[in-house]
Protein backbone atom coordinates (compact mmCIF):
# COMPACT_ATOMS: atom_id res chain seq x y z
CA UNK A 1 0.00 0.00 0.00
CA UNK A 2 1.39 3.28 -1.25
CA UNK A 3 1.57 6.54 0.80
CA UNK A 4 -0.60 8.13 -1.73
CA UNK A 5 -3.39 5.37 -1.04
CA UNK A 6 -2.91 5.37 2.25
CA UNK A 7 -3.53 9.36 2.26
CA UNK A 8 -6.76 8.96 0.51
CA UNK A 9 -9.06 7.67 3.71
CA UNK A 10 -9.21 10.83 5.83
CA UNK A 11 -9.24 8.66 9.31
CA UNK A 12 -5.50 8.31 7.89
CA UNK A 13 -4.71 11.93 7.19
CA UNK A 14 -3.19 12.76 10.80
CA UNK A 15 -0.95 9.44 10.70
CA UNK A 16 -0.02 9.90 6.86
CA UNK A 17 1.12 13.09 7.45
CA UNK A 18 3.17 12.42 10.88
CA UNK A 19 5.08 9.78 8.50
CA UNK A 20 5.73 11.48 5.41
CA UNK A 21 6.54 14.44 7.63
CA UNK A 22 4.34 16.76 6.18
CA UNK A 23 2.87 19.51 7.79
CA UNK A 24 -0.86 19.55 7.66
CA UNK A 25 -1.40 22.77 8.85
CA UNK A 26 -1.54 26.04 6.93
CA UNK A 27 2.08 27.88 6.71
CA UNK A 28 0.44 31.70 5.51
CA UNK A 29 3.81 32.63 5.31
CA UNK A 30 5.30 30.20 2.53
CA UNK A 31 3.41 29.74 -0.64
CA UNK A 32 1.60 26.42 -0.68
CA UNK A 33 3.53 23.66 -2.47
CA UNK A 34 1.79 21.69 -5.33
CA UNK A 35 -0.65 18.86 -4.21
CA UNK A 36 0.33 15.33 -3.92
CA UNK A 37 -0.97 13.01 -6.74
CA UNK A 38 -3.47 10.88 -4.87
CA UNK A 39 -3.92 7.76 -6.58
CA UNK A 40 -8.20 7.24 -6.67
CA UNK A 41 -9.66 4.74 -4.95
CA UNK A 42 -11.42 2.13 -6.70
CA UNK A 43 -15.13 2.44 -5.80
CA UNK A 44 -17.78 -0.25 -4.71
CA UNK A 45 -20.06 -1.49 -7.66
CA UNK A 46 -23.70 -2.57 -6.48
CA UNK A 47 -24.16 -5.98 -5.15
CA UNK A 48 -27.28 -7.00 -6.63
CA UNK A 49 -28.52 -5.84 -9.87
CA UNK A 50 -30.03 -6.99 -13.20
CA UNK A 51 -29.66 -5.74 -16.40
CA UNK A 52 -28.66 -6.52 -20.13
CA UNK A 53 -25.44 -7.26 -21.94
CA UNK A 54 -23.53 -8.06 -25.20
CA UNK A 55 -20.88 -10.54 -24.63
CA UNK A 56 -18.57 -10.45 -27.81
CA UNK A 57 -16.30 -13.49 -27.49
CA UNK A 58 -13.01 -13.51 -29.06
CA UNK A 59 -12.69 -17.28 -30.31
CA UNK A 60 -15.36 -17.06 -32.11
CA UNK A 61 -15.85 -13.31 -33.47
CA UNK A 62 -19.25 -13.17 -32.11
CA UNK A 63 -21.81 -11.01 -30.16
CA UNK A 64 -24.36 -12.24 -28.08
CA UNK A 65 -27.12 -10.50 -26.20
CA UNK A 66 -27.89 -11.53 -22.97
CA UNK A 67 -30.22 -10.65 -19.89
CA UNK A 68 -28.26 -11.13 -16.80
CA UNK A 69 -29.34 -11.09 -13.03
CA UNK A 70 -26.11 -10.43 -10.71
CA UNK A 71 -26.41 -11.98 -6.82
CA UNK A 72 -22.71 -11.13 -5.80
CA UNK A 73 -23.44 -11.15 -2.34
CA UNK A 74 -24.67 -14.93 -2.73
CA UNK A 75 -22.33 -15.57 -5.47
CA UNK A 76 -24.67 -16.60 -8.62
CA UNK A 77 -25.15 -15.35 -11.71
CA UNK A 78 -28.50 -15.85 -14.16
CA UNK A 79 -27.54 -15.41 -17.67
CA UNK A 80 -30.49 -15.96 -20.44
CA UNK A 81 -29.64 -15.90 -24.14
CA UNK A 82 -31.69 -12.78 -26.12
CA UNK A 83 -33.44 -14.31 -29.04
CA UNK A 84 -32.66 -11.71 -30.96
CA UNK A 85 -34.05 -12.59 -34.73
CA UNK A 86 -33.80 -16.15 -36.33
CA UNK A 87 -30.70 -17.81 -37.20
CA UNK A 88 -30.88 -21.37 -38.11
CA UNK A 89 -29.86 -24.18 -36.07
CA UNK A 90 -29.21 -21.70 -33.57
CA UNK A 91 -30.14 -22.92 -29.59
CA UNK A 92 -30.67 -20.17 -26.78
CA UNK A 93 -29.85 -21.05 -23.43
CA UNK A 94 -30.23 -20.26 -19.90
CA UNK A 95 -27.61 -20.29 -17.37
CA UNK A 96 -26.99 -20.58 -13.44
CA UNK A 97 -23.73 -20.04 -12.13
CA UNK A 98 -23.99 -20.88 -8.47
CA UNK A 99 -20.46 -20.50 -7.02
CA UNK A 100 -20.23 -21.34 -3.63
CA UNK A 101 -21.55 -25.01 -4.76
CA UNK A 102 -19.55 -24.37 -7.43
CA UNK A 103 -21.86 -25.47 -10.63
CA UNK A 104 -23.43 -24.80 -13.28
CA UNK A 105 -27.15 -25.10 -14.98
CA UNK A 106 -27.29 -24.77 -18.20
CA UNK A 107 -30.57 -24.85 -19.74
CA UNK A 108 -31.85 -25.10 -23.33
CA UNK A 109 -34.91 -22.96 -23.44
CA UNK A 110 -37.09 -24.43 -25.36
CA UNK A 111 -36.52 -28.13 -24.35
CA UNK A 112 -35.80 -27.57 -21.01
CA UNK A 113 -32.85 -29.82 -21.65
CA UNK A 114 -30.43 -29.76 -18.74
CA UNK A 115 -26.63 -30.14 -17.90
CA UNK A 116 -25.38 -29.63 -14.76
CA UNK A 117 -21.66 -28.80 -15.04
CA UNK A 118 -18.22 -28.48 -12.40
CA UNK A 119 -17.66 -24.93 -12.18
CA UNK A 120 -14.00 -24.65 -12.41
CA UNK A 121 -13.17 -21.04 -12.87
CA UNK A 122 -13.23 -19.07 -9.24
CA UNK A 123 -15.46 -16.76 -8.10
CA UNK A 124 -14.85 -13.14 -9.93
CA UNK A 125 -17.53 -10.31 -9.06
CA UNK A 126 -18.35 -7.60 -11.69
CA UNK A 127 -16.67 -5.35 -9.11
CA UNK A 128 -13.37 -3.03 -8.97
CA UNK A 129 -10.71 -4.95 -7.13
CA UNK A 130 -9.13 -2.96 -4.15
CA UNK A 131 -5.56 -3.37 -5.50
CA UNK A 132 -6.47 -2.76 -9.29
CA UNK A 133 -4.41 0.15 -11.54
CA UNK A 134 -6.01 3.21 -12.05
CA UNK A 135 -5.92 3.82 -15.41
CA UNK A 136 -8.39 6.29 -16.96
CA UNK A 137 -11.00 9.10 -16.59
CA UNK A 138 -13.65 9.71 -19.56
CA UNK A 139 -17.04 10.78 -20.79
CA UNK A 140 -19.03 8.58 -22.76
CA UNK A 141 -20.75 11.35 -24.94
CA UNK A 142 -20.27 14.83 -25.59
CA UNK A 143 -21.34 18.01 -23.86
CA UNK A 144 -25.14 18.19 -22.41
CA UNK A 145 -25.10 14.12 -23.38
CA UNK A 146 -22.74 12.09 -21.31
CA UNK A 147 -21.78 10.17 -18.93
CA UNK A 148 -18.76 10.17 -17.14
CA UNK A 149 -16.45 6.85 -16.37
CA UNK A 150 -13.41 5.51 -14.78
CA UNK A 151 -11.11 2.41 -15.96
CA UNK A 152 -9.21 0.16 -13.56
CA UNK A 153 -7.12 -3.01 -14.69
CA UNK A 154 -4.91 -5.57 -13.07
CA UNK A 155 -1.74 -4.20 -14.55
CA UNK A 156 1.55 -3.97 -12.64
CA UNK A 157 3.12 -1.01 -13.50
CA UNK A 158 6.89 -2.50 -14.45
CA UNK A 159 5.56 -5.85 -13.62
CA UNK A 160 3.06 -7.31 -15.32
CA UNK A 161 0.53 -6.31 -18.16
CA UNK A 162 -3.10 -6.47 -17.83
CA UNK A 163 -5.35 -9.35 -17.93
CA UNK A 164 -9.01 -7.49 -16.99
CA UNK A 165 -9.66 -4.17 -18.30
CA UNK A 166 -12.99 -2.65 -16.08
CA UNK A 167 -15.10 0.01 -17.12
CA UNK A 168 -17.61 1.75 -14.35
CA UNK A 169 -19.60 4.88 -13.78
CA UNK A 170 -17.59 7.25 -11.86
CA UNK A 171 -21.00 8.49 -9.91
CA UNK A 172 -22.65 4.92 -8.77
CA UNK A 173 -19.95 2.53 -9.98
CA UNK A 174 -22.31 0.88 -12.50
CA UNK A 175 -20.28 -1.44 -14.51
CA UNK A 176 -20.10 -0.29 -18.22
CA UNK A 177 -17.57 -2.64 -20.33
CA UNK A 178 -15.46 -5.49 -18.97
CA UNK A 179 -12.64 -6.62 -21.31
CA UNK A 180 -10.39 -9.88 -20.92
CA UNK A 181 -7.17 -9.98 -22.64
CA UNK A 182 -4.08 -12.99 -22.76
CA UNK A 183 -0.73 -11.56 -24.62
CA UNK A 184 -2.30 -8.38 -25.20
CA UNK A 185 -5.24 -10.02 -27.50
CA UNK A 186 -8.53 -9.44 -26.42
CA UNK A 187 -10.46 -12.96 -25.49
CA UNK A 188 -13.61 -11.66 -24.57
CA UNK A 189 -15.40 -8.36 -23.72
CA UNK A 190 -18.54 -7.70 -22.12
CA UNK A 191 -21.32 -4.46 -22.45
CA UNK A 192 -23.81 -3.36 -19.84
CA UNK A 193 -26.71 -1.56 -20.13
CA UNK A 194 -29.83 -1.37 -18.80
CA UNK A 195 -29.22 -2.10 -15.34
CA UNK A 196 -31.63 -1.74 -12.54
CA UNK A 197 -30.84 -2.65 -8.78
CA UNK A 198 -32.20 -5.59 -6.90
CA UNK A 199 -33.47 -9.22 -7.45
CA UNK A 200 -36.92 -8.45 -8.51
CA UNK A 201 -37.64 -12.56 -8.79
CA UNK A 202 -35.04 -14.54 -6.56
CA UNK A 203 -36.33 -18.04 -8.16
CA UNK A 204 -34.30 -17.00 -11.35
CA UNK A 205 -31.52 -18.60 -9.66
CA UNK A 206 -33.19 -21.79 -8.65
CA UNK A 207 -32.65 -24.37 -11.78
CA UNK A 208 -36.32 -25.69 -13.57
CA UNK A 209 -37.14 -29.36 -11.98
CA UNK A 210 -35.37 -30.78 -15.15
CA UNK A 211 -32.16 -30.33 -13.69
CA UNK A 212 -33.06 -32.73 -10.83
CA UNK A 213 -31.90 -35.48 -13.55
CA UNK A 214 -29.50 -33.66 -15.14
CA UNK A 215 -26.58 -34.38 -17.07
CA UNK A 216 -23.03 -34.01 -15.97
CA UNK A 217 -22.68 -33.70 -20.01
CA UNK A 218 -22.27 -30.58 -21.83
CA UNK A 219 -25.28 -30.50 -24.39
CA UNK A 220 -24.60 -30.97 -28.47
CA UNK A 221 -25.57 -27.67 -30.47
CA UNK A 222 -25.92 -29.71 -33.19
CA UNK A 223 -29.56 -29.66 -35.33
CA UNK B 1 -39.32 5.47 -47.67
CA UNK B 2 -42.23 3.53 -46.02
CA UNK B 3 -45.02 5.21 -44.38
CA UNK B 4 -44.24 4.62 -40.99
CA UNK B 5 -41.03 7.25 -41.67
CA UNK B 6 -43.11 9.89 -44.07
CA UNK B 7 -45.51 9.85 -41.11
CA UNK B 8 -42.30 10.70 -38.47
CA UNK B 9 -42.17 14.23 -40.07
CA UNK B 10 -44.23 16.61 -38.61
CA UNK B 11 -44.87 18.50 -42.11
CA UNK B 12 -45.89 15.09 -43.39
CA UNK B 13 -48.72 14.60 -40.95
CA UNK B 14 -51.72 15.95 -43.25
CA UNK B 15 -50.17 14.46 -46.28
CA UNK B 16 -49.77 11.23 -44.39
CA UNK B 17 -53.08 10.42 -42.80
CA UNK B 18 -54.35 11.24 -46.69
CA UNK B 19 -52.54 8.76 -47.96
CA UNK B 20 -53.06 5.98 -45.15
CA UNK B 21 -56.96 6.87 -44.85
CA UNK B 22 -56.81 6.91 -41.30
CA UNK B 23 -58.48 9.97 -39.80
CA UNK B 24 -56.23 12.49 -37.88
CA UNK B 25 -58.80 14.26 -35.71
CA UNK B 26 -60.32 12.80 -32.29
CA UNK B 27 -63.39 10.78 -32.56
CA UNK B 28 -64.77 10.75 -28.78
CA UNK B 29 -67.42 8.35 -29.86
CA UNK B 30 -64.58 5.42 -30.52
CA UNK B 31 -62.31 3.83 -28.38
CA UNK B 32 -58.69 5.56 -30.11
CA UNK B 33 -57.10 2.75 -31.55
CA UNK B 34 -53.96 1.57 -30.88
CA UNK B 35 -51.20 4.10 -32.42
CA UNK B 36 -48.66 2.43 -35.33
CA UNK B 37 -45.58 1.63 -34.78
CA UNK B 38 -43.43 4.07 -36.15
CA UNK B 39 -39.81 3.05 -37.19
CA UNK B 40 -37.49 6.12 -35.34
CA UNK B 41 -35.73 8.22 -37.89
CA UNK B 42 -31.75 8.32 -37.62
CA UNK B 43 -30.73 11.45 -35.86
CA UNK B 44 -27.94 13.48 -37.34
CA UNK B 45 -24.37 13.08 -35.83
CA UNK B 46 -22.39 16.30 -35.50
CA UNK B 47 -20.13 17.11 -38.04
CA UNK B 48 -17.27 18.76 -36.70
CA UNK B 49 -15.57 17.50 -33.43
CA UNK B 50 -12.28 16.09 -31.54
CA UNK B 51 -12.18 13.50 -29.01
CA UNK B 52 -10.58 10.11 -27.96
CA UNK B 53 -11.08 6.74 -28.78
CA UNK B 54 -10.45 2.97 -28.09
CA UNK B 55 -9.76 0.91 -31.50
CA UNK B 56 -10.30 -2.82 -31.67
CA UNK B 57 -8.34 -4.17 -34.67
CA UNK B 58 -9.61 -8.31 -34.72
CA UNK B 59 -7.01 -9.20 -36.15
CA UNK B 60 -4.31 -8.49 -34.50
CA UNK B 61 -6.25 -8.85 -31.38
CA UNK B 62 -5.19 -4.92 -29.90
CA UNK B 63 -6.96 -2.10 -28.68
CA UNK B 64 -5.33 1.50 -29.68
CA UNK B 65 -5.98 4.45 -28.20
CA UNK B 66 -6.15 7.38 -30.58
CA UNK B 67 -7.26 11.41 -30.89
CA UNK B 68 -9.19 12.15 -33.31
CA UNK B 69 -9.80 15.39 -34.99
CA UNK B 70 -13.03 15.06 -37.27
CA UNK B 71 -14.02 17.25 -40.14
CA UNK B 72 -17.21 15.54 -41.89
CA UNK B 73 -17.76 18.83 -44.21
CA UNK B 74 -14.73 18.53 -45.64
CA UNK B 75 -14.25 15.04 -45.65
CA UNK B 76 -11.23 14.92 -43.19
CA UNK B 77 -10.09 13.16 -40.45
CA UNK B 78 -6.77 12.94 -38.47
CA UNK B 79 -5.60 10.65 -36.34
CA UNK B 80 -2.88 10.36 -33.56
CA UNK B 81 -1.56 7.85 -31.44
CA UNK B 82 -1.73 7.98 -27.90
CA UNK B 83 1.86 7.51 -26.29
CA UNK B 84 0.33 5.19 -23.38
CA UNK B 85 2.89 2.88 -21.74
CA UNK B 86 5.98 2.02 -23.02
CA UNK B 87 6.28 -1.21 -25.38
CA UNK B 88 9.66 -2.17 -27.07
CA UNK B 89 10.39 -1.13 -30.94
CA UNK B 90 6.50 0.13 -30.92
CA UNK B 91 6.02 3.65 -33.47
CA UNK B 92 3.31 5.90 -32.98
CA UNK B 93 2.28 7.68 -36.09
CA UNK B 94 -0.18 10.37 -36.64
CA UNK B 95 -2.70 9.32 -39.85
CA UNK B 96 -4.43 12.27 -42.13
CA UNK B 97 -6.72 10.93 -43.91
CA UNK B 98 -7.93 13.43 -46.57
CA UNK B 99 -11.15 11.86 -48.75
CA UNK B 100 -11.54 14.35 -51.35
CA UNK B 101 -8.13 14.26 -52.82
CA UNK B 102 -8.13 11.17 -51.98
CA UNK B 103 -4.90 10.82 -49.49
CA UNK B 104 -3.79 9.56 -46.42
CA UNK B 105 -0.53 10.97 -44.89
CA UNK B 106 1.21 8.33 -42.54
CA UNK B 107 3.35 10.41 -39.95
CA UNK B 108 5.82 8.85 -37.81
CA UNK B 109 5.52 11.33 -34.86
CA UNK B 110 9.27 11.45 -33.63
CA UNK B 111 11.27 11.70 -36.52
CA UNK B 112 8.44 13.36 -38.53
CA UNK B 113 9.02 10.57 -41.32
CA UNK B 114 6.28 10.92 -43.85
CA UNK B 115 4.31 8.08 -46.33
CA UNK B 116 1.79 9.91 -48.76
CA UNK B 117 -0.64 6.51 -49.88
CA UNK B 118 -3.80 7.04 -52.03
CA UNK B 119 -6.54 6.26 -49.60
CA UNK B 120 -8.55 3.46 -51.22
CA UNK B 121 -11.90 3.24 -49.29
CA UNK B 122 -14.36 5.52 -50.03
CA UNK B 123 -15.88 8.23 -47.19
CA UNK B 124 -17.49 7.07 -44.54
CA UNK B 125 -18.76 9.53 -41.87
CA UNK B 126 -19.55 8.83 -38.39
CA UNK B 127 -23.09 9.35 -38.56
CA UNK B 128 -26.24 7.09 -38.95
CA UNK B 129 -27.15 6.71 -42.85
CA UNK B 130 -30.72 7.56 -43.20
CA UNK B 131 -31.35 4.06 -44.92
CA UNK B 132 -29.87 2.30 -41.59
CA UNK B 133 -32.41 -0.52 -39.50
CA UNK B 134 -33.15 0.93 -35.89
CA UNK B 135 -31.60 -2.03 -33.76
CA UNK B 136 -32.26 -1.04 -30.18
CA UNK B 137 -32.41 1.65 -27.70
CA UNK B 138 -31.08 1.14 -23.69
CA UNK B 139 -29.08 2.92 -21.40
CA UNK B 140 -25.34 2.41 -20.44
CA UNK B 141 -24.73 2.94 -16.50
CA UNK B 142 -27.91 2.48 -14.13
CA UNK B 143 -30.58 4.67 -12.79
CA UNK B 144 -29.21 8.32 -11.53
CA UNK B 145 -26.10 7.41 -13.53
CA UNK B 146 -26.90 6.81 -17.22
CA UNK B 147 -26.75 7.84 -21.08
CA UNK B 148 -29.49 6.88 -23.50
CA UNK B 149 -28.26 5.64 -26.59
CA UNK B 150 -29.72 3.90 -30.20
CA UNK B 151 -28.29 1.35 -32.24
CA UNK B 152 -28.68 1.25 -35.69
CA UNK B 153 -27.16 -1.08 -38.39
CA UNK B 154 -27.21 -1.77 -42.14
CA UNK B 155 -29.16 -5.17 -41.64
CA UNK B 156 -31.88 -5.24 -44.00
CA UNK B 157 -34.34 -7.58 -42.76
CA UNK B 158 -34.65 -11.01 -44.08
CA UNK B 159 -32.29 -9.66 -46.91
CA UNK B 160 -28.76 -8.86 -45.39
CA UNK B 161 -27.36 -9.12 -42.38
CA UNK B 162 -25.93 -6.58 -40.76
CA UNK B 163 -21.86 -5.07 -41.94
CA UNK B 164 -21.63 -2.02 -39.42
CA UNK B 165 -23.31 -1.68 -36.08
CA UNK B 166 -23.70 2.32 -34.71
CA UNK B 167 -24.35 3.47 -31.40
CA UNK B 168 -25.42 7.12 -30.84
CA UNK B 169 -26.51 8.73 -27.88
CA UNK B 170 -30.16 9.86 -28.12
CA UNK B 171 -30.29 13.27 -26.94
CA UNK B 172 -27.26 15.15 -29.03
CA UNK B 173 -26.36 12.05 -31.66
CA UNK B 174 -22.78 11.80 -30.19
CA UNK B 175 -20.96 8.74 -31.77
CA UNK B 176 -20.39 5.98 -29.00
CA UNK B 177 -19.27 2.93 -30.42
CA UNK B 178 -18.87 1.64 -34.40
CA UNK B 179 -18.28 -2.03 -34.62
CA UNK B 180 -17.79 -3.16 -38.48
CA UNK B 181 -18.38 -7.33 -38.97
CA UNK B 182 -17.67 -9.61 -42.29
CA UNK B 183 -19.89 -12.77 -42.08
CA UNK B 184 -21.24 -12.12 -38.71
CA UNK B 185 -17.83 -12.28 -37.37
CA UNK B 186 -16.45 -8.58 -35.88
CA UNK B 187 -13.32 -7.21 -37.75
CA UNK B 188 -12.95 -4.02 -35.73
CA UNK B 189 -15.09 -1.58 -32.93
CA UNK B 190 -14.24 1.83 -32.45
CA UNK B 191 -15.44 3.18 -28.86
CA UNK B 192 -15.74 7.09 -28.38
CA UNK B 193 -15.49 9.23 -26.09
CA UNK B 194 -14.53 13.08 -24.37
CA UNK B 195 -15.81 14.81 -27.14
CA UNK B 196 -15.78 18.40 -27.94
CA UNK B 197 -17.72 20.09 -30.79
CA UNK B 198 -15.87 22.09 -33.42
CA UNK B 199 -12.45 22.01 -34.37
CA UNK B 200 -9.84 24.07 -32.22
CA UNK B 201 -6.85 23.95 -34.47
CA UNK B 202 -7.74 23.46 -38.07
CA UNK B 203 -4.08 23.34 -38.84
CA UNK B 204 -4.03 19.89 -37.63
CA UNK B 205 -5.48 18.60 -41.06
CA UNK B 206 -2.57 19.79 -42.83
CA UNK B 207 0.68 17.63 -42.93
CA UNK B 208 3.91 18.54 -41.84
CA UNK B 209 6.83 20.12 -44.12
CA UNK B 210 7.99 16.64 -44.62
CA UNK B 211 5.34 14.99 -46.19
CA UNK B 212 6.33 17.53 -49.09
CA UNK B 213 8.63 14.99 -50.15
CA UNK B 214 6.79 12.07 -49.15
CA UNK B 215 7.44 8.63 -49.80
CA UNK B 216 4.41 6.48 -51.40
CA UNK B 217 5.76 3.71 -49.69
CA UNK B 218 4.18 2.33 -46.77
CA UNK B 219 6.81 2.51 -43.85
CA UNK B 220 8.46 -0.50 -41.99
CA UNK B 221 7.48 -0.85 -38.57
CA UNK B 222 10.57 -2.92 -37.61
CA UNK B 223 12.96 -1.25 -34.83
Amino acid sequence: MGNGRLCAGLGWLLLCCWLTSVSCLPRPDRVPEPAISVQPKPCEAPQQWEGRAVVYDHNTGRNSRVLISYDGQNQRVRILDEKKGHIPCKKFYEYIYLFKYPVLFKIEQVTKQCSKLPLLQPWDPYDIPDNSTYEDRYNIGGPGDQIEVQEWSDRKPARKFETWVGVYTVKDCYPVQETYTKSYNVTSSTRFFDLQLGISDPSVFTPPSTCQAASPEEMNDDC
